[in-house]
């Protein structure tokens, strides 16, 4: 596929439609998450689920990060391959022929000084993860995932989570590595104060199961979790010692929309769709960015004007276009011109891409520094 | 990106998730759709841009179809690069780079015997086409895309119509082909009635567009257009001599949403998302397909039970899971299950996806026969 831009062109120069990382606002929020960490004095393993890329991550690691989260076997494949060292599938695999995929790369990963972690929540997974590891010299570490009012994947919170680690406990070729904590849902709620109260119902789930392990002789020695939205309270809580969030590195329409939290910091957009006008009327205009360009599941992208103008509004076109209206009086973009997207929701957007195209000096008068392949693009099984 | 399977392999070893096509139900769509153009007497040149294939689009041209259409300059490319010989631009391209890129494709398949069509809907599109084109030996096909409805692109049928084709008509780069008159809102209209009567809108546009063609001394030589949920109508019409329709190869829960039309062939679903169950609790399983491996703009994938069984229901559980759920009284899938989904929209479901495993014999029993790349994914340019 022809790249939409080359390092040194300049903004106006990258084809549409066009992921772009504005990489000076990326870096900012780099550098407010490694001080909000180090603050807290919490371990910070990013979700590579978002942002799909080994440099990426390995800038992160740079940063202070101690490795990257994802969320499938072959998403850990790619970042290994690009370099990336130290991973936490922090998803359930079942799956025979995957497992084996997971022991080949935790054996891998530790020749090179590395790890893979993984999650479970059934003893079928337990038992299949060591029939996998069978006959490797080293143990990988495992974390029980427990339901913390995600209602999604996870075993119950208390003693089915410990009768869980117990297995986990007793097998030669895992090593109980914690608990995994993630309330999804509770990352958007919009309202401080109802993040808040979600996050305090699964502390106290968390520290139930604490209990629990603790009941039958088993340490907790890690609990990881918690995302852009709520991270604030997982930092604080003394319970968690990893924060997993991801998007705070893009941020997206769908973050901005929930109300700041004072204890955190406040993350600026860096990612967008550059698209352009290919039709025009007088009651709109059209670009060529649709949901093949960006992910609608948590909302249309929301039009960025860096120039200072006031921002159109977006409404869905189809797969490969966007309507453009304008506020009475506002005048509508002309054929051929730039517009900027912000994206509802940054993970699925990225997975439409196969490269991020970096660019520093902002998005008016900036130029290109770096394309950035979306390595692990694609990547579900 | 390692393969969910290989040719050869039972169905049940393919790894999940995974796009699978039933190709024997395939076959027979296609085998319908032919049938249906040939007795309308009319061209079909079905869609690409919704499978993404050179195999396919050249397995469709063997059945009698007489090219591809696409939307984009890069997935073009790609099936040119495939083998695919004719090939239509049925949008916009405005931006210069691009334009030289469509000059040079329509170059090499004029070499290859080929050719490259495109739509045009204002008189900048034209100038820009005519200045890309300059030097060159032979003309280009364009169509004048109208606004038959959809509410998009498209200049206004009839005079204005008809003053942007005498611009193509006078440049000596470009080849007035006739009207590209599309209404893809018309093909998710739910009753037969609806999308009658829509497309009786449609041609009495086309037809007043004829008259201001001819009004200035113009032929219309093909009117393209129609999609899956209408075409029975535009096929009878007299006035479409080309069927763009590209769903009914796959067909999709949307598609499948709408009332038959007892005019129109009926098709069968033949695109699926393989996954499995990856954790079950006592109220629900959770399968490894989420929102990256199907798209959700047309809603929710229904549940689909080659087995016979009753259907689960699919809500969603974020960009990596889905959340089954059973009627009262029916069994939920176990711990490693495998649950077959229908995609709501077939086009940016398949962009979601590296390769199509093709199975023959049923999603039971059968066997993968081959892997299907999709060639054109992501061509977002």
């Amino acid at each position: 596929m022809t790249a939409a831009a080359k390092p040194g062109d300049a903004v106006d120069a990258i084809d549409t439609p066009a992921l772009v990382i504005d990489l000076d606002a990326m870096d900012r929020n780099i550098a407010r998450m490694a001080a909000f960490a180090h603050q807290h004095g919490v371990r910070w393993r990013p979700h590579a689920k978002m942002h799909k890329s080994a440099a990426l991550a390995q800038r992160l690691m740079a940063a202070g990060a101690v490795g990257a989260c994802v969320q499938k076997t072959a998403e850990a494949e790619a970042l290994a391959a690009g370099g990336v060292p130290d991973l936490y599938i922090s998803n359930e695999v079942i799956a025979p022929a995957k497992l084996a995929r997971v022991a080949a790369l935790a054996h891998t990963l530790q020749l090179r000084g590395g790890r893979l972690a993984i999650a479970v929540d059934s003893a079928l997974g337990v038992d299949r993860l060591t029939q996998a590891l069978a006959g490797r010299t080293d143990a990988i570490d495992v974390f029980v995932e427990i339901d913390v009012g995600q209602g999604r994947c996870g075993v119950a919170p208390g003693p089915n989570a410990a009768t869980l680690a117990q297995r986990i406990a007793r097998s030669p070729a895992l090593r109980l590595a914690g608990l995994q904590a993630y309330h999804g849902r509770a990352q958007h709620l919009r309202s401080a104060d109802e993040r808040r109260s979600a996050i305090a119902a699964v502390l106290q789930l968390v520290r139930d199961t604490h209990q629990a392990f603790a009941d039958i002789g088993l340490p907790v020695p890690l609990v990881t979790g918690a995302g852009t939205g709520s991270m604030a309270n997982e930092a604080a809580s003394g319970v968690y010692g990893e924060l997993q969030s991801g998007s705070f590195l893009f941020m997206d329409a769908d973050y901005a929309a929930n109300e700041a939290d004072a204890a955190q910091p406040r993350f600026e957009h860096a990612l967008f769709v550059k698209s352009q006008v290919i039709s025009a009327s007088a009651r709109h205009a059209v670009c060529d960015a649709g949901h093949k360009s960006h992910a609608i599941d948590s909302g249309l992208p929301q039009v960025a004007r860096p120039d200072g103008g006031v921002p159109w509004r977006y409404a869905n076109g189809g797969d490969e276009h966007g309507l453009l209206h304008a506020d009475d009086g506002q005048a509508l973009p002309a054929l051929g011109d730039t517009v900027w997207l912000i994206p509802g929701h940054c993970d699925p957007t990225v997975n439409l891409h196969d490269a991020m195209v970096g660019v520093r000096g902002g998005l008016v008068h900036g130029q290109v520094a770096e394309l950035l392949p979306v390595d692990a693009r694609g990547a579900l099984r």
